[in-house]
């Protein structure tokens, strides 16, 4: 925990407002962070606000600036991250600030970009800006963590999501699974693909329940939707072929053989992979700009994704209903763990009720983030 | 809904008092119900109270026209149950309530005891006493949910309790549980068995776990441990044969060889049954004084006590890790079921957080209760 300076206090409502605008970007901002901004003149009067609504699109700064004009001169930027120092596909923030003859810069946290980390706030105090960092950064790091964790780590933040019962199974005995969990759920699940980037499946998925895997047109565009599969044993017919609404990626391993590709559906892109790994996949995927993965995969590619490091967080909704079962349709497939010693902790402070169901968002702990 | 008579307001706060001293005999009041009472003078003033704390000993109305004495005279008594009419191990308390001098008593709920149903309510009303019946009989029922259940059904009522991780699973593909629920979740465990008359568990049970099903102390005497077995394939060693602390019932059907009895243990009970049938140990366990028991047994007990209607309640602790496993380890076998249409649904209205677990509290739907 950092020590925050005791004058950052009067400016706390500015970057609550800050990290407020930054969340109406949740999900169209990738592969750039959400990024929110207040500028206040010389009288503390706010006289412009901003967020980053899509990549390639101004950034929250130079909106906010703007915004102002020259009622930003001798007054105070805050902003929810370290302004950018160089040219992307938009200029860098540090000199449109300079120019604006903004005094202060309050920033809730520095941006781990390593073409950024500090060289941005560094720019601004050499140009005699006053520079206040760490107000509200713990907030500030949990609304960005997709962002920050493919920045470290290379790859896609990932979540996890299964329905269950209350007795621990996802579908009865003979594969039957809809509907295990209520409507306001399955909108949830919705609305969860909204801010995703892409939405993972394996070819077991498409062969038995055949899912359309869009947010249902909450967000544009919708979120890739990504099959991943060893066998490349895929329908000939599934509602993921149909890429009018949203795009579908088949990404598959090396040792698929040539016949197998040829009948493979027209309209979908082909992603090869060295294998079939989530891993893989995710550092593909990362190239494509992806922050965040929604892993709807079956318990053997959950377990695997798991295994390779490629889930951050699970989404768990649990209805009220007992659907027993003999030894199979369970969330995962082992996991090799011989001692509770071994199993995974997940933080517990996130249940909410979604219509009849609940709802457990749990980080997975002890993993790099 | 009964239609509450407008005059029932004033005795209400009353009837909320009587209802928390009816609580505080429970768990020990077995098999009669939760009852709690209060005596106002002829000016409203609190002059006496009681609740019911064991079989055999005074009823709650007797305790609380006691201390009252002559100041009952021309004043109400407010009770959770309808008043006896009849002898039982103590007087009726419809006589004690006419030569007390009350003019009204305000009851929650008739008893449905066929020796009581209404009686008691007809003899007061007969006696000249103003009966008001219905204030907070939701409340009221639901406090004496196992006693009702069993008058009603000649069972006692049951609750099932399993702790799984976030994955649906009760022990590691190796067996090995312990722990997955916390210290706080066990803790609260020990209180349930603390208000249950049987902990109920199958032979499996005693073999992996070698439990000890107390409740800690926390009630005395302990709930009856009760051993279910087809097999008769026992330790002979298990914390449950040494009954210092607590009585154990060894309950087998009558396939069982001359041999394997013999070798059983001397001090637990033996009982034996037609099948090693968990309803026909409910019923057996009715004859014993039981309103409640408590199931804490693997899988297949699980599962056919929940099949022949033996499960009332379910009591579900979530723990926030996810274990994995391959094809078993799961709270529940196969129900048979084959469409969404038949699974069994449940309550979804109480959760609370044990620790770092969740506990779900969840009645079995479309039941006959």
């Amino acid at each position: 925990m950092k020590k925050v300076d005791s004058s950052f206090d009067i400016w706390s409502p500015w970057m609550l407002r800050a990290l407020q605008l930054a969340a109406l970007g949740d999900g169209c901002t990738s592969p750039n962070p959400l990024v929110g901004a207040v500028v206040l003149d010389n009288a503390g009067q706010l006289v412009g606000e901003g967020f980053h609504a899509c990549a390639g699109k101004p950034h929250a700064e130079a909106i906010a600036l703007q915004q102002a004009g020259k009622k930003a001169r001798g007054g105070t930027l805050v902003v929810t991250l370290e302004p950018c120092c160089h040219q992307g596909k938009t200029p860098p923030c540090t000199e449109s600030i300079l120019k604006s003859g903004i005094s202060r810069v309050v920033v809730a946290m520095e941006d781990p970009d390593p073409r950024v980390s500090g060289s941005g706030i560094s720019r601004l105090r050499d140009g005699g800006v006053h520079v206040l960092v760490g107000l509200f950064e713990n907030q500030a790091a949990h609304q960005n963590r997709t962002f920050i964790f493919r920045v470290r780590n290379g790859r896609p933040w990932g979540t996890l999501k299964w329905a269950m019962s209350l007795d621990g199974r996802i579908a009865l005995p003979n594969g039957v699974s809809r509907w295990i969990s209520s409507q306001e759920a399955r909108s949830w699940v919705h609305s969860l693909r909204s801010i995703c980037d892409a939405v993972i499946v394996g070819g077991g998925t498409v062969r038995s329940d055949n899912p359309l895997l869009t947010s249902r047109g909450l967000s544009s565009p919708e979120p890739l939707r990504v099959v991943l599969t060893r066998s490349l044993n895929l329908p000939s017919n599934a509602q993921l072929w149909n890429t009018s609404r949203a795009k579908t990626v088949i990404a598959y391993g090396s040792d698929a053989s040539r016949d197998t590709l040829l009948q493979l559906p027209a309209a979908p892109e082909l992603l090869p992979l060295k294998s079939a790994d989530p891993l893989e996949l995710l550092n593909a995927l990362s190239g494509k700009g992806c922050n965040r993965v929604l892993w709807e995969c079956g318990p053997g590619l959950a377990t695997s994704a798991i295994q390779k490091g490629c889930v951050q967080e699970l989404a768990v909704v649990v209805a009220p209903k007992v659907l027993g079962g003999n030894s199979s349709m369970n969330p995962l497939d082992s996991l090799g763990f011989t001692s509770m010693k071994e199993v995974l902790h997940t933080s517990n402070d996130s249940v909410k009720q979604l219509g009849q169901d609940w709802l457990f968002r749990n980080i997975l702990l002890d993993q790099e983030v």
